[in-house]
């Protein structure tokens, strides 16, 4: 009977997990969670904080009790795998609430132990009200304190997480100002893009300061020497009044187990992989936020933690370890994120992203409306398209616009897998009717605009 | 100095000459359209009709008078090409109000003529209270006659029209029956979507009648002798009352002119055209409803007439009389239709077409909801891909769900043009936030469940 230990129960690990059960009805599969929760959906941690979701409950897809009963995958939650000793075989497992170590013989072992949010260097990181939102944990602990009372949230990073987060701090009445280090919120859409997003802030309340690093956080000492608490976030331009502070300035991998134990590790420090999600070490897979991945569009190897990649990639290692040989098709790094009512997506290479990868890209973009311009209810989307100059490959898009719109980027997403030009979308038959789009679809206009190249010639 | 003539002035005739204006600016252009309009949106008269559009002029995209004075295109409205004499490249064109005729020598002919509804032989046509809509003249008495006072209105046929027409008159009060000769509405899905449309037609106080073919419409002869108003359809089940009935059974290609002339036709009468759209005369080119187009998936010619096909191919009928060499890329026959609160959208073939054109096909179905579970507005979406069973090629794809989640079909149709497997799609790096959709995307859970097998395997 082979022993397969999990390390990790959120999106990657759970998926291993599962597939490994379901390819290997024999299997001993054990999975140990840092956090009190499995297999639940962080993306909707913002939603829970803001109260459109109720009950942290909800976010959960299954529990600790389903997975022992229906899967007979056995889930320790609170219980993190400390140590992995590779030539043993044998990794040490410690409950942490008992302080209590275990050492496990595993025949293989899947990492997927995520990413942790990466706080700024500067000091006053200690002070009460400060915050972050990456496990359901965290998403209690800041609803508790936006519920208590109202005030003044300062949200460091315009990254999703810190858009999402901003958009339910308004809907509790706090005031918000956001705080982005770089000039512009989502570094991985180009500038005209993110300029959308800033406008939907502001008009929605939210004060947005960009180009401000954050240089340190001032807090009162309370009387009796204890921590403090949170009073002003400092920036270069200045001092901005907080009684609560989340710490949204991006996430890295946990890839301090793998690198203890002798794995090699790549782009970002996350664990490096094959197509095939194994590790420098035969035994092992990693998958998830800790893991790179493969782009589709550059060819190379690349770190774009997602949601949907963990999945995927959970499942790929959890087949392979069984015995497979799945290989994971590479990622566009396709994303999605709703502010306020403002869709944005974008798949595939920026232009930034496109230049510094070695090609000769432009960009085209076109402002046109998503549903005929008499049908009532659509709105003005902005179309981007990057292209190869010299071939006009397809490298990248972008979208913004009412939010029923932006899946749509969707199809930009197929077009990246095959390898279409903007000639190839351009002849593309999409789907018409007043109340969905106009006769010529935005991605067609944008097409035939790069196909005339960026000056309209 | 070259003369084009182009027949029709909707969608295809007045991109043909838009875009030779664009390609040979000292070209003559003459364009004549029988109806009183130019360059409208047809697929908008429901909406017209129901009155979220208010005025006709709404669906007009440009004038006769913008095309003369920014374009130099002539347009005369109300005015038909009669006939075609090839051998002295000359066109008799009559206006329609005098019936005074005018013999023009043409170098370059652009037919464009579109296509007219086509009823059932049965008796009773003549009567009053018997309209059509595919003009907008069409549209202007349906809107008066439902505007005037409310009543039983009876729509014939279960297509694009059929539907929205149905659902335009229940905004307008009326009590509405849709009778479809077939067994289903939609003849180009699959049963399974179709019946997602009965469903929501009845919800909606439609009455639906289905797999009755028309056999006559009774009205009451007026004592006078007059032609009589209609009072009742006759089904081979029995008679309906009816104040007002919308026939909706299809249309047909305008190919007489063509014919008359010699030029040749192909499938469905529609006139027979090159990738190029250029037809079985040298100096003759065809474009939109009246013409042939190619399908992407058969490979074969095919007749699927739709606003966007028709600007499209009006387009390259259009370059390539200038001069050109322009390739129409063929469609997928992507269409999408708003019922009521319900979106259906297809790509492909069907399962029935996938069959009938010699495929070894089969079809997978998912129900998935379209937004992350615990995330408030989503709604279940039915994905349904039909496959090629050896290869697992895809060849077809069918949506119903909320409106905002079916233009997601234009996923499918760019997985056509690449002529993607089912794993291929399942590869796809798809969008994903809890407001747009669930971590795993319906239509990658489809294109798993088509990998498993139909029945799951």
């Amino acid at each position: 009977m082979t022993r397969y230990i999990v390390a990790g129960g959120v999106a990657a690990g759970m998926s291993a997990a599962s597939r490994i059960r379901r390819l290997d009805p024999e299997a001993e599969i054990l999975a140990f969670e840092r956090s009190g929760y499995v297999s639940y959906g962080a993306c909707g941690l913002p939603y829970f904080v803001g109260g459109l979701v109720e009950r942290p409950e909800q976010l959960v897809h299954y529990t600790p009790d389903y997975f022992r009963s229906e899967r007979r995958i056995e889930v320790a939650v609170r219980t993190e795998v400390e140590r992995i000793d590779r030539e043993r075989h044998e990794v040490t497992v410690r409950e942490l609430a008992s302080g209590e170590r275990r050492t496990l013989r595993y025949d293989r072992l899947i990492l997927a132990t995520g990413a942790r949010p990466s706080a700024p260097p500067v000091d006053g990181l200690e002070l009460e009200g400060i915050y972050v939102l990456r496990l359901v944990e965290d998403g209690i602990r800041l609803r508790q304190a936006l519920e208590e009372r109202k005030g003044r949230a300062v949200v460091l990073g315009g990254g999703y997480v810190g858009l999402e987060a901003a958009e339910a701090m308004r809907r509790r009445g706090w005031e918000v100002t956001l705080v982005e280090a770089l000039p512009q919120p989502m570094a991985s859409l180009d500038p005209e893009l993110a300029e959308a997003i800033v406008r939907e802030l502001e008009r929605n309340g939210v004060e947005v300061r960009l180009g401000e690093p954050v240089q340190g956080l001032e807090g009162d000492r309370s009387a009796g020497g204890g921590r403090g608490r949170v009073r002003r976030v400092v920036t270069r331009a200045g001092r901005i009044e907080a009684d609560l502070v989340l710490v949204a300035t991006g996430i890295r991998p946990n890839s301090e187990l793998a690198v203890a134990a002798g794995i090699e590790t790549g782009v970002r420090g996350a664990i490096r992989v094959d197509a095939e999600m194994r590790t420098s070490d035969p035994d092992v897979w990693a998958a998830g936020d800790c893991a790179e991945t493969y782009h589709v569009v550059t060819g190379r190897p690349d770190w774009i933690p997602l949601g949907t990649t963990a999945n995927k990639q959970g499942r790929i290692a959890g087949e392979n370890a069984a015995g497979g040989h799945a290989r994971f098709p590479g990622v566009a790094g396709t994303a999605v994120v709703k502010v306020f009512d403002l869709g944005v997506a974008r798949t595939g290479l920026s232009l930034a992203e496109a230049r510094a990868a070695g090609f000769d890209a432009e960009a085209v973009e076109v402002h046109q409306r998503s549903r005929a311009g008499y049908y009532p209810g659509g709105g003005r989307m902005i179309v981007r398209l990057v292209v190869e100059r010299s071939s006009c490959r397809l490298l990248g898009g972008q979208l913004a616009g009412p939010p029923d719109a932006v899946k749509r980027i969707d199809t930009l997403a197929a077009a990246l897998y095959a390898r279409f030009t903007a000639e190839d979308l351009y002849s593309l038959d999409l789907a018409y009717a007043p109340p969905f789009a106009p006769v010529w679809d935005p991605l067609l206009m944008a097409a035939r605009q790069a196909l005339r190249g960026p000056r309209g010639d």
